[in-house]
């Protein structure tokens, strides 16, 4: 399942919060990797706006068990400071209801989910 | 390319706005399909924040392409009344930056992208 889920970033560390993600430590990104976060994004707004999107088996399962590692733990002591909210970043996030799925739509009224005739002139 | 936005849903209308997306018209689906909205999801927050994630290859052209059609005009005057911002909804919608992705940063280091013993055990 995709998920989503929103913080907020200080507005005064937006450049801090963009440099620290545009080179995540290697052992970060491999324990991420590794625990079951597949194809996770970050996109950031001008107001802080933090919104994450990963596709996850179990989204618990997958902060479970990142929270055990330390490399996390030393990253997320790295960011606190970073965000508006007290305490671990990780602990401010919240996750949005997917209210709307194409794919599982189309699917359910037993259209095809794909274009039909990708690339195809208009005639 | 995956791109995200945001808007705001007028919290009381929230109900009608996941009504409306939970049942969105055939026709509505199929144009989306088929201007290249891949895999188009929707998330809502309960203060109203809507996020939207989907893989296009072009953005401008995939709005271009939904602007010319009847069908979203009709969805887009149907939702309207629904949005914080006046006017068309699809004009309030605000592009977040991308400012992390694990894919791209594992393959740049030329680190492997999928966890390399899925399932396996930890020995």
């Amino acid at each position: 399942m995709q998920i989503c889920f929103v913080s907020k970033v200080s507005t005064d560390q937006l450049d801090a919060y963009r440099q620290a993600h545009a080179n995540v430590w290697p052992e970060m990104l491999e324990a991420l990797r590794d625990t079951g976060w597949h194809g996770y994004r970050l996109y950031l707004g001008a107001d802080g706006l933090l919104v994450g999107v990963v596709e996850v088996d179990s989204y618990e399962q997958a902060q479970t068990r990142m929270a055990a590692l330390p490399v996390n733990a030393k990253w997320q002591s790295a960011m606190a400071e970073l965000f508006e909210s007290d305490g671990n970043p990780d602990e401010g996030m919240v996750l949005l209801d997917e209210i709307f799925n194409l794919d599982n739509q189309l699917a359910a009224l037993g259209l095809p989910t794909t274009d039909q005739a990708p690339g195809a002139p208009d005639f």
